[in-house]
């Protein structure tokens, strides 16, 4: 699936909604998703850990409708060397 | 861009630094690139806002990649309808 066909998803999912809510309350939302992200990588029911890196991406993408933000657009530079070094693999200083 | 494209993409440029710095650190990686989302959501610079979008996804795929889950499977449930009510648009009750 495309990054940009997942946005288009969202927002026809559940763009009303998002609006209704509002940009904090969706940005809280997200954030309680991390939350429970680092609680699935805690506990290491795999079935959970997938299902919580779906809900974080959702929202991440729910959040960008909310901002007029195109997320395939926002990360493009990764998608071939480092933006920071230019390099594949990256080659910057580390750590 | 398809999802699987840019964790693959992730994983060539970064996994070797991923694993080095481990689940843990880029997890608390992550978090601070969900803080710097909400300061350019809140001073309105639209370049810097894209970016920030773009740095949380990154590193949502860099900890998928440390963590071995497949983001575009993770959030394929998104892809037609509610995962919850089945329907499209979302009629879960709300808020």
């Amino acid at each position: 699936m495309e990054i940009r066909e997942l946005q288009s998803s969202m927002a026809r999912l559940y763009v009303e909604r998002d609006r209704a809510r509002g940009r904090d309350a969706t940005f809280r939302w997200l954030t309680e998703e991390v939350g429970e992200l680092a609680k699935a990588m805690r506990t290491g029911d795999r079935a959970n850990l997938e299902h919580e890196f779906g809900d974080v991406l959702a929202w991440l993408a729910s959040l960008a409708n909310l901002e007029g933000i195109d997320l395939e657009t926002a990360v493009a530079r990764y998608a071939a060397t480092c933006p920071r070094c230019s390099d594949a693999p990256c080659d910057c200083p580390f750590p």
